[in-house]
């Protein structure tokens, strides 16, 4: 076990996290790197560097990693129309392979050969940093002291900050949520207390990026989302980076109740876990991304897509990012969004994402074949009937030789 | 062509299929059987008698098929959550094989050899008909007298029925909607005229059985939906019948602004189609559904459904119903559906349906696992580290081997 | 960990379970119930009772479980077709469950809260025995002493039986073929030694249940299989149990040099594993039911089937037997099967399985729609431009606005 | 009918081609063009100029097409292990794309605005052809004379050419195959006649381009085949370019008896059909493609690949290879080829393709886990006790609950 020399931690700067960096120096009496990284949650980040000196910790990584995350994590994802399990749209899942991939660069970089995490041992977490981190550096050792440790209480933990030396700010650790929380650019996630028992529904004030639908203004608000292959890249005709147009998106959305979900999912590692999520500028995307394909995407496709999509869906939640198969379906995905490139209009309205509108320079809508008025010789009428009669011929022969479903049960 | 006998058609008591009654009549010098089905669209479906009588028909059948509907096609397929495209709740498609079904049966009582329908030869429903009635009676002639006639237009259907004394009801057929509509107990549909504009949205005024959200009262609804065996069967502890629980779930969900749906689809036949959709109770049903799986189905068996779900939603679409392979993905979904009993709260509010509250005497949910206070040994933490091993084991080979994804693409 | 007060073994009666009944007697001080089956394995099953009571087991269970094994574990894996990783047949993976089950109902029996298999850490079948008795028997303690024990080598093993007076058979022993071997009635395999390297062949006189097929019969032998429902039940007009016919195309096809195969699998532990089978019947059975099925099944149906069937093969080959997804799955398929009834005639000649003939009193095979010659009238040809031309009508639209595949990577 | 100026047929040189040459001429009064393409059929293709020009056309195109078939077609399809239905390996599927590519490119090239074919309006070919030809030309139009004319028996041909001055060989056509035949480097295949009995089997003397098993030499043939990134390219060390490494595999599994298939498949048209196929060097390249992956590929990409297989296959045998699906597909399946490269060792005898050995530069196969010798610490044993705990996790809380499988069905 003590052959670890130097660990990289994923590194908050509170105190979970704090009492690891500790606990890594005593227990493996190894050096540690932190790595801190803004992806968006909200809290700044740059105060994690003097706490994490206040531990002995010379080498300290801070990142603003938002533009990434958004570009190359989120914008992939959502170009396949991803949700799992029905509802939920991996906003925590998305970020771990981040994280992964910068635990291990900063390994490399800085010679270490271990990582370290806060996550629990009952969370799908853990395996999406320690899959990520071993596809990405096999031989890499990986340190999960919520497996290892005995500090499960909040007591045996305070008793080990006052033990080390370890500031507790005692006026945030009291008023603290009673929720296990996780967040960024993509979402905020609850879990845990109250949550623990999926007939109570969540207290209003436990929701933190959004108002609820009746608080929201009486007033709808119109927007016009611009993509271009796939990807959103303008609001209201305005360019914008990847990370702004999610950040503009949430605040748009979090101010019309947009994107709460309560739900019970299926953890990889056993369990139901009851969760709930903020997905503001994921929800209007979601929904804004399948209206421009709604136009602009041959049919064939899109029933592949919809087909190959709740795979590439788990693939993410169970942390596979870094894998064969996630390389081979987001290439299948990404061989599709080519044109798909226009503008959606959206009314959003206390809670609810209403499309308005969509066009393309690539739209495959054609009124002058779908109309109900005349076509002009567009679509012969005639053709329909053997396409009818040649799809029916096998059913047709079945029910001949004597297969009816008239009389089976 | 002029072999037929007897044909029994799907007749509304409309203008449209009055003159098909008198058109098959001169075109087949046949006898004309009308059936007349009540699926909830909110029309008498008596008046139909007078006017087939009116039109020499001797045969005429009307019936309630409401509970049938509901019991035996619609709530099979919710089973399954299912959904077309993402969005559509295939309101339509849905009620299509019940008709073929009974078409073929009343042709079988009467001694008819061919049914018709008033179905145009560019839409997905003479495609669903007709294959149903392939499948169940293969040696039936179908007319299709859209595909054949040349009443193309208003004026030449008008000068039609003028040379044939069909009785216009003008002060109805003027103020006729500009929509192509089709309506039951599950959604009532809006084609054509405007929104052959994929830009355009819809008019308020076309919305039939919904207020909007913006209309919709300032008081939430609340409501606990009772499931046994994968089917609604009560609404606040009272147990209904099928077709009632859809029916009531219609007026509370349109009350509330909910279920509407404004879509670009792709019809079998090969074209993109703007529908407009209100399904009140269907969105409704499906939501709670989810949530009642949510804890109570396996989480392999949920992703199975999940996976499986875009084909079951092709195969009713595209008119299957009456096909093999609808029987064996049907055979799949039930063999879930043992445990989904429960009740689901559910909060409806502009527009908005929230799953407040499941829960379950089969519920899954072990709050003693999932818990983030201390479990008493209820799952072993240091479990998780072998199973991430194993999961990352063939990436980590991989690696080794010098496979990477840090330099790769 | 010494809480267990009777475990249920399964037991070979060779020298790995004889000291497997010593050690968990010793380690554990629990009493040892032994569990002996025979599933067609090819040895004796009644010494094990002996060697069972020499060790001083009281309740010993012997049994032959032939049947059941075929009919209710082979041949509904059979309905589907089965492979794993297009080669492999299941043989090992499809009799686990049924062990596992034997086991549990045992342990429910005599009372035991524990069972305990002679598996190795590495393989695929503790996952197997393991996850099916976790699955009946929630609760039960599960001992793989190769995971625990440090009597890995053959040495350490020498020295704990004659510590402990376990006889050893030693010219037996001695003799003893290299390889890791498994047999029941659908296969024997072998794994290791030689085979560790995928480019050395295996040697010929490492096959035991089939001649090569250079030493086969210079003449072919031509049989009939009957199948009813889609299970094999004759052999040249002959009724047969489900066992019997087995172990009569073990035979014959042994004898004809057919069933080898020689392959490297992924096994669900993470690692890529070398095996060689012997699967005559099941070469044989395979071949047969997909050319009864070929005149017999819907188009649509046998798709479906064939879509389905690699992870159907996964869950049976990771040993979830035993769980909602097999028995969903399962529902499907044996929807199917209705009509799979019928005779294929067969020539069996040095390896080869040649498909000769099929008939069937449900053919769905019309020579007079099928034929080059006239069919009189029974298929219009000219339905095939309406088809294709619909078919065809999203590619032509796509074509039209632009988007062509002349100029595209 | 007759605003067709110019029109490109595929022309074989033959009879029935040769008389639709006049037929357009006559029917159309339009202007012939001829396309003649060698894809190894094993025919001189060059006789077709003298034929075409007696016949009066001016515009000929002759082309040697083989490297091209098997580079960008048939390797492709292989990448994928395609089969349909569980036997074909779709020899005349894959040609028919690049056909109507050749056909419409020459359309272009000659202003033609229309293209023509001598396919049935029963079978698959026309539905290959034609969709091609709308993907690439969604304006063109098609000529399939078989589905418009009348000369519908071998009487009437026979007149129209007499009547045209079309010179008949008759020594030829009398001693004609009585099967319908088509060929290409790929397969070559067999249709009508006595195979419409699908009880009866297939005579010796119909097959063309394998000896039986029977006759094939009693020593076998050990080849080495040389893959890189997925397509073969040498054998026994030399390197050879795709329709030279076909050919060669044609040679020498067609003597040793290798490739022979016989069996009922599901025409896209709706009808089931009996063909009997020889594919020598498809049936090597298959097997041994497969070893290929067993050891460079990732067991997630190999399963994923398993499971889209079908629908790849049904893509292609349906004749939607130049879709939008397609290419989706083919990107995913070859996202996953990079390192399949090295060398599988085959034994070819009397009909058997045996896998005697398989290597690579980027094996994943690890002897030093897998193996049954002591691994030095390579794999820890003691992971795969949590790994199946948490793998079971979820059956045990709902055997828990009470739901058994016991006593359920």
């Amino acid at each position: 076990m003590s052959d670890v020399k130097k660990v990289v931690l994923a590194y908050s700067g509170g105190l979970d996290t704090s009492v690891i960096v500790k606990w890594l120096q005593e227990e493996y009496q190894c050096e540690v790197v932190t790595f801190t990284a803004d992806l968006g949650q909200g809290e700044e980040v740059e105060p994690a560097r003097a706490k994490a000196q206040a531990l002995g910790v010379k080498e300290i990584f801070i990142e603003d990693l938002r533009e990434e995350f958004v570009r190359d994590f989120v914008f992939p994802m959502f170009r396949a129309n991803t949700v799992y399990e029905g509802e939920y749209l991996l906003g925590t899942s998305i970020a771990r392979p981040l994280i992964a991939k910068r635990l291990i660069e900063i390994a490399n970089e800085t010679g270490a050969d271990a990582i370290s995490h806060g996550a629990t041992g009952k969370g799908n977490d853990q395996v999406r940093f320690e899959l990520g981190a071993y596809a990405l550096k096999p031989g890499v050792q990986v340190i999960a002291p919520w497996r290892e440790w005995d500090l499960t209480s909040r007591e045996t933990l305070m008793a080990y900050c006052e033990k080390h030396d370890i500031p507790v700010d005692f006026s945030k650790a009291k008023k603290k949520s009673p929720y296990s929380m996780d967040a960024n650019l993509l979402h905020i996630s609850y879990e845990g207390d109250l949550l623990e028992d999926p007939w109570t529904s969540a207290e209003e004030d436990m929701w933190r990026w959004s108002v609820s639908p009746e608080q929201a203004p009486d007033e709808a608000t119109i927007i016009e989302l611009g993509f271009e292959k796939g990807d959103a890249v303008s609001i209201n005709g305005e360019k914008m980076s990847p990370a702004t147009i999610l950040e503009t998106l949430n605040k748009i959305g979090g101010a019309n109740g947009i994107g709460r979900d309560d739900l019970v999912e299926n953890r990889f590692v056993g369990m139901k876990s009851r969760g709930c999520y903020e997905t503001p500028g994921g929800t209007i995307l979601l929904k804004a991304h399948r209206a421009m394909e709604s136009i602009t995407l041959d049919r064939e496709a899109a029933h592949l897509k919809d087909e190959i999509m709740p795979k590439y869906a788990k693939v993410i939640y169970n942390g596979f990012w870094w894998s064969e198969e996630r390389r081979m379906l987001q290439a299948l995905i990404d061989a599709s969004q080519e044109f798909v490139t226009g503008t959606v209009r959206l009314k959003l309205y206390k809670g609810n994402v209403i499309v308005e509108g969509r066009e393309s320079p690539y739209s495959l809508f054609d009124s002058t074949i779908a109309t109900f008025e005349d076509d002009a010789g567009a679509y012969d009428q005639k053709d329909a009937a053997g396409f009818i009669k040649l799809n029916a011929l096998r059913m047709r022969i079945a029910a001949q030789k004597g297969r009816t479903f008239l009389d089976r049960d």
